[in-house]
C-alpha cells in the first residue's frame, strides 16, 4: 500500500488505520498535524509497578499519558478507538534485554498481563516549532530524527535501570531560546531541552552516527539541541533485561486523537 | 509534651521530630509555613501498581510527590531525613477496609512490602489564600478543615475504586475568584476547587456534618468552595477494602522539607 502524499493533513483514525493495513513509514513526525504522538512500552503486568515508577522519578524522559488495564489493547483515554497492537507503524519486541524482532503487527506477540504505557513525544511540539519560525531539519531533509543514548544515567526503579536517550535537532542560534519557550510549554512531552550546545557533555562521541533515527545535517549557524526521549524505555530494556517487552520503533509513534 | 505556642514557625526537621516524641495536634493546617504537606498511603507491593494507576487516573484527588522502594520508610526527595513511620502526628490502619487503629507512631504496624505513596495536600496552597488575602476559616477558628465524602466516583484503577473526597472552606464571595485563580497555580495540591457553591451537588446533604475533620463556620457572605482531597485514598480503602494499608489520619499530613 502507497503512502500518503501528505500524511500531515491525514486524521490521527486514518493514519492508524492505513497502519493497521500494514502499511508503514521511516517515522510518524510531521503526520496528522496538530495531534499528540506517543512513544509505546508495554511490559508483563508483574514489571508493570516498576515501570510506572521508573516514569514518575524520571518525569522529562518518561511523561506518562495513559497507562492501560492489564492485558487491554485499547487506550480509553487517547483513542477509544485503537488498537495498540495493531495501529502504530512499527514495533519492536525485546526478550531478555534482546532485540528479538522488528514487526509492523504486534498482535502475534501480545499477552493478556501487558500493561501498556503511552509515553509524550518530542513530534508533538514540532508544528509549534514550526510556527513559531524554527526549522524542524528533519522534516525539511524528509529524515527521522537523530537520537542518541547518552551517559546519564536514569534514577533507577526496582529492577529497572539504564541511560538516558535524548532526541537532537539542530536549531540556528537565534532561535535556540525560542525553542526552547516554545517546548517548555509542552511539560507533557518531555518540556524544554536537557542540553544546548556540546554533544561531549551528553557523552555523545558523533552527531553523525545516532544510535536510534537517521543522520540530519546541520545548517551553517545551527547549535545542536537535545531533548529528553521517549525511546529512553528501550535503553532501559536493553540494559534491565526484563523478560518481555514491546515498544514502538523509534520515530514510528502511536498517534492518538488529543490535540497538542 | 506540650505544644508549640507558634507552630507556623517550626522547620519541618523540627515538627517532624515532635511528632517522633509522641506529641501530636488535631491538624498540621498552618504549621511549617511555606512548606508543602503530603497524604500519607502505603500499601502492600502487590497492591502498588494499582495505587498508583489509581492516582495517575484521578490527578486531581491523588497527585503524587513521591513513591517510595518496597519497605523504605524514608522519602528521600521530599526530606530525606525522615521516617514515615514515626513523623506524622496520627496515622490510621486499615484492615480489609475497616478502620482498626489510629495510633501516633505505625512502627509496629510497618512492614517490609509497604510502599508510601506521598499525595499533594491543600494545606500547602493555604498560605498563599492567606497571602492574596484570602481568610482561612479553619485556621481563624483554630479547627481541623472540613471534608466530606461525595456521590462522585473516581476512576477505577484495578481493584481500587471509591468516591471523590472533598475539602471544602467558606470563602467571601468576592474572594472565590481570587481562591481559584490562587489555588490554580498548586497543580501538585489538588489546583482548583472541583466545585464552588451548592453542596448537593456533591451529595453532600449537611456541611455542618463533615465526614473527617471538624465543622467549620462560614461567615456571612461566605460561599463554600469544594477541592478534591488527598483523604480520597483513605475513601477508596473503605470502599475496595484492600488487606492492609496505613494512611495519615485526616488533616495530620506529612510536613516535606520542599518549598511550597
Amino acid at each position: 500500500m502507497s503512502l500518503p502524499d501528505q500524511p500531515s493533513v491525514l486524521t490521527p483514525t486514518q493514519a492508524r488505520a492505513l497502519f493497521r493495513t500494514g502499511a508503514t513509514t521511516s517515522t510518524t513526525s510531521g503526520w496528522c498535524r496538530g495531534h499528540v504522538q506517543a512513544n509505546l512500552l508495554a511490559v508483563p503486568r508483574d514489571l508493570a509497578f516498576d515501570a510506572m515508577l521508573f516514569a514518575h522519578r524520571n518525569p522529562a524522559a518518561c511523561p506518562l499519558l495513559e497507562v492501560t488495564d492489564p492485558g487491554d489493547p485499547r487506550p480509553r483515554e487517547l483513542a477509544p478507538s485503537a488498537d495498540l497492537r495493531t495501529d502504530l507503524p512499527a514495533y519492536r519486541i525485546y526478550e531478555h534485554g534482546t532485540l528479538v524482532a522488528e514487526v509492523g503487527d504486534a498482535t502475534a506477540y501480545w499477552r493478556d498481563d501487558l500493561v501498556a504505557f503511552l509515553i509524550g513525544c518530542s513530534f508533538s511540539f514540532e508544528a509549534a516549532l514550526a510556527a513559531a519560525g524554527v526549522p524542524v531539519r528533519h522534516l525539511e531533509q524528509g529524515r527521522n530524527v537523530s537520537m542518541y543514548v547518552t551517559d546519564r544515567p536514569c534514577v533507577p526503579a526496582g529492577r529497572l535501570s539504564g541511560p538516558l536517550v535524548v532526541s537532537m535537532r539542530p536549531v540556528p542560534e537565534p532561535l535556540v531560546d525560542t525553542a526552547i519557550e516554545v517546548s517548555s510549554r509542552f511539560a507533557q512531552h518531555h518540556g524544554p531541552p536537557v542540553h544546548v550546545g556540546d554533544p561531549a557533555a551528553l557523552g555523545i562521541a558523533d552527531l553523525g552516527r545516532p544510535d536510534f533515527g537517521d543522520p540530519v545535517r546541520a545548517e551553517p549557524g545551527d547549535v545542536p539541541v537535545f531533548w529528553a526521549c521517549g525511546v529512553t524505555p528501550q535503553a532501559v530494556c536493553m540494559a534491565s533485561k526484563p523478560e518481555f517487552a514491546i515498544t514502538h520503533a523509534p520515530g514510528r509513534m502511536f498517534i492518538t486523537d488529543h490535540a497538542d
